[in-house]
């Protein structure tokens, strides 16, 4: 094992540039403040993730999905991340609503594109391009490259999602580089790191439920990879 | 009276347009937590705003400034104030080496900026272009406008505080438009409001002398004022 997280293992392979990453069903909420288990989590978000990536892939960008070994396990390139938290944001929700004194809900005319820098002992702390640049985070490039990736990827993730009754709030991404330099998506794309809502009732189908302890979230994971995967 | 903030008063005039500041000795810290005076400091402001701001409009950027009237009184235009705190940064202190875990001093290869909505409600949250825009705070081409202005401020205090021996640290703006819709640099420029280290000490000649209770604020302001109007 080469790392342990929050909600994934990494392992090596054989294969140098190669991980495995297995998803537990472990939960945690404000910045660690809150832990649990969500039943099944870690199925539906490995099987959500790489279909997202999968389907990323083949629109040209990006990913590090390779291959899916089982429900929990997923071979990935390894990438050489860059220490940057990207969160797009269509509808006002969760942080910004409450730093900026709006209520959630508000569709944004465009979307809304932020950077954290990622940092357990700093608690991610909300930066923008000129900090990621002095603190040699990233170059102007890098960042110009990164806001258009991520656009597409919000592009591409609000019509799938559509299709299937789900409104896309808002979402992180991370980034990395592969050995030979090419940027790459990382991470995962799940209801862990997605706000999703149902298009109808506005119900959440994501992990506020859990952080805000509204309960079902086990039952919303699971729809959320019925709808799409079928 | 029209208004009374921490460290100044604005008073109507018989010109519509016009409106009168009356700066104060009272000095606030840590979003009000800490409160006291500073003696002295309301000359050393308004005079050394006013200096400043003339010399800028000499520059073709425009300010609010008109005429000073005493030590402490300036005619100002009144601006219809755009709800933004502009900060510029040349070297790491303060809130920045705080959150992002880096010691005061390292000097930037560019200037940081950066923008805060100002409310003090939600104490002046950290933002970015795109949250300006989608909270109708301003739209691109007024950020694109209050980006250069306030580059090229900090090029002309730079050059200007670096003649006395002052090293330019970091310093907030504020701008607003006047009746006929001219972006026009308001509040004030001074110790309050920048950060400024003897070049050749580092010794801090600013206001976080009271925040910090170092001590020697009031003659550190007259000294600032002393090197730049002799």
């Amino acid at each position: 094992m080469l790392y342990e997280g929050k909600a994934k293992q990494v392992f090596a392979t054989d294969c140098d540039h190669v991980v495995m990453v297995h998803y537990k069903d472990d939960a945690t909420a404000g910045d660690g403040a809150k832990k649990g288990t969500i039943s099944g989590k870690g199925v539906v978000n490995n099987r959500l993730s790489n279909a997202f990536m999968k389907r990323l892939n083949e629109k040209m960008i990006p990913t590090h999905y390779i291959e899916e070994i089982n429900d929990r396990d997923t071979f990935v390139e390894k990438l050489d991340i860059i220490p940057l938290e990207v969160i797009v944001r269509n509808v006002s929700a969760g942080s910004f609503a409450k730093r900026m004194g709006v209520e959630e809900g508000i569709e944004f005319s465009e979307p809304i594109f932020e950077l954290s820098y990622k940092n357990d002992d700093l608690h991610d702390p909300f930066i923008n391009d000129d900090y990621a640049v002095a603190l040699g985070i990233a170059n102007r490039l890098e960042l110009r490259e990164i806001h258009d990736f991520s656009m597409q990827v919000n592009d591409y993730l609000k019509k799938w999602l559509d299709e299937v009754g789900i409104r896309l709030i808002d979402f992180k991404l991370e980034y990395g580089y592969t050995p030979d330099h090419v940027l790459t998506l990382g991470d995962e794309i799940s209801p862990d790191t997605c706000r999703f809502w149902d298009k109808e009732t506005g119900k959440h189908l994501d992990k506020d439920l859990f952080r805000r302890g509204l309960g079902g979230e086990s039952e919303a994971y699971k729809e959320v990879m019925a709808r799409l995967l079928g």
